[in-house]
């Protein structure tokens, strides 16, 4: 077995520290791996100016895939790291399919009273390369009463087309075979037409799939007081970014969401990714949760195709979650780390 | 004391049920009204295929206010009524402020495990007449694989402004004086700038209030699990429409969550409705809670200046509230009704 090629982009924050007990799980799966570090965020951006230097989007083409831990800081404008290094690569990667599962591991503490593991347990399909995300709109008159200002979404059945059908695999794939489209058809009528024909058109080939939808402030709630409605969720690019917070906040918080930004082509690298942040104000003293890195790279795995290392990495995570409310909540990063890492080598 | 002019629009489904309670509760109130009721919704639709015609619209413009259940229904193609009456009617009377509590009433059953009534207490000023329910927007070659479908957020100086000050002032007259602009402005940079540049100037002329800003993402996620960081929020009218439905699943749910659509210069009447819909599965049936039309009523009641009738119904609701877990969940659309007009009228 060949070892995998990847890139690693520790980022800022408490990205260099999660990143580190996510390489140390990889390593005790025993995969081999060749990795490669790159210096991309707040850092460079003050040494050099840099953000996502065209030599360096070229080098990251040659990777089997990439872990980014997390980008941003405050002393960086709002926004520059996050436009011109995350969404550049989900762009220029083409990282069409945002895949974040949202699950509920038993003993993880939920805000929610009386929902069990089995009530919450979807993946939501967020388009990853559209929408509002294009960056498309202008701006008129700045600083003056006479301003506007415009964002545009852009949709393209190519580009929502390709999207849904991955939604509608992963959904023939899993036991109750239900697809949700998420949007809001009432009022972004162009857009929603859009998005309900492609999943009408597309359901036909996928007879063993029940789809049905819900406007984007339904679900919303419905995450919150009926989390059992929804298996896999096929949404826009804006929405899945809401939908999946409000995920993290009901699975126990943003320190377990995992997220992979993936070119189901495989033509490109994927991106995996906590969905948390860099989070200045905990950064340097070693307390962040791992968790969340640690599941991302169980989704890479299973991307690269190495299932059952995925597996047991995402076991490994499981029964250290069950674990916890006997083990306290006082671990440090590196602690949970080693005990997750321990579980997989064991 | 002279009487206030209403228009009542019940509209479908529950629509008309719930109303009924509200003018129940506003004639024990002892407040003295001229109600006119308006037939619009499904069935004119269906008889005529009217929606909002103009006529109606203009002798709406003479009420004092406007008092509506829900409209919609699934025999009517989707989105239909919802932009030609129910948006229209807030475009064209220029309901700028759509004006939405979340509040937690002592004795409610919230799916969040230990909350407390305390740490839910926010008002969400949503704009009402821009953004993307502006419906620009476009398709080009339906239907094909080359289609592409926009839509555009509008948003002027002007409009972001207007609502702005009304947000500072509500911030400015509460105890915490607390405003957090909610916005994506790391990815919709041009409205975000404007928006945040918006509060940011503002904020100057309101030394007492403390301004924070957080993104939409991140703010659905403190809905569910700190929802105490909020007290006034402004935002625009989608990432407000999403973000009042997760409050009204924390406050208790749909069937509890009052809004109005406001117009703060008084020239046009504002409108005032439960934030749910006409929920035809249950239409029908009696069974619909008329609580969220009843403080809509309240809210009404403040907006024409009428506000110790406005308290005196708030805390009749809140009375009722508290006493639910005694009374039962049981109770019919008209009996909830009875209740809480016999403790505003004693
Ligand atoms: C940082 C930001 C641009 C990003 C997004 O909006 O996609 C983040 O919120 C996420 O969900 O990965
Ligand atoms: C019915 C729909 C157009 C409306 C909206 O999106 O504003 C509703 O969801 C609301 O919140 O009042």
């Amino acid at each position: 077995s060949s070892s995998i090629r990847l890139a690693v982009i520790p980022g800022d924050g408490i990205g260099t520290e999660v990143v580190a007990e996510g390489l140390k799980v990889l390593h005790a799966a025993g995969v081999k791996t060749e990795t490669v570090e790159y210096d991309l965020g707040a850092r460079r951006y003050h040494a050099s100016g840099e953000t996502l230097p065209d030599g360096v989007l070229e080098e990251l083409r040659g990777f089997d895939a990439i872990l980014l831990g997390a980008v941003g800081d405050p002393s960086v404008p709002p926004g520059v790291l996050e436009r011109d290094l995350l969404l550049r690569l989900r762009f220029e990667l083409d990282h069409y399919v945002n895949l974040r599962p949202v699950k509920l591991f038993p003993g993880v503490e939920t805000p929610l009273g009386g929902v069990r593991p089995e009530d919450i347990d979807m993946i939501v399909v967020r388009e990853g390369t559209e929408g509002l995300y294009a960056g498309a709109g202008g701006v008129l008159r700045r600083g003056t009463p006479q301003e506007i200002a415009t964002q545009e979404s852009l949709n393209t059945a190519f580009g929502v087309e390709r999207v849904v059908r991955y939604a509608f695999d992963k959904a023939q794939a899993r036991p109750r075979r239900k697809l949700t489209l998420v949007h809001k058809t009432n009022v972004l009528t162009f857009a929603g037409d859009l998005w309900a024909r492609t999943v009408d058109r597309v359901s036909v080939e996928y007879p063993e799939v029940t789809t049905d939808y819900c406007h984007v402030d339904a679900a919303s709630m419905f995450f919150v007081n009926q989390p059992q409605r929804f298996d896999v969720i096929v949404t826009d690019n804006l929405f899945g970014d809401i939908l999946t917070d409000i995920g993290a906040a009901v699975a126990g918080g943003i320190g377990l969401a995992a997220s992979g930004n993936v070119n189901p082509s495989r033509t490109t690298p994927s991106m995996f990714e906590p969905v948390h942040g860099s989070a200045p104000d905990i950064a340097g003293q070693g307390k962040a949760d791992p968790t969340a890195t640690i599941l991302s790279v169980a989704m890479l795995l299973d991307h690269v195709g190495l299932a059952a290392a995925a597996a047991r990495v995402e076991q490994a995570v499981a029964d250290d979650l069950a674990g916890r409310q006997v083990a306290g909540s006082d671990r440090l990063t590196r602690e949970i780390g080693d005990d997750i890492a321990a579980r997989v080598a064991g």
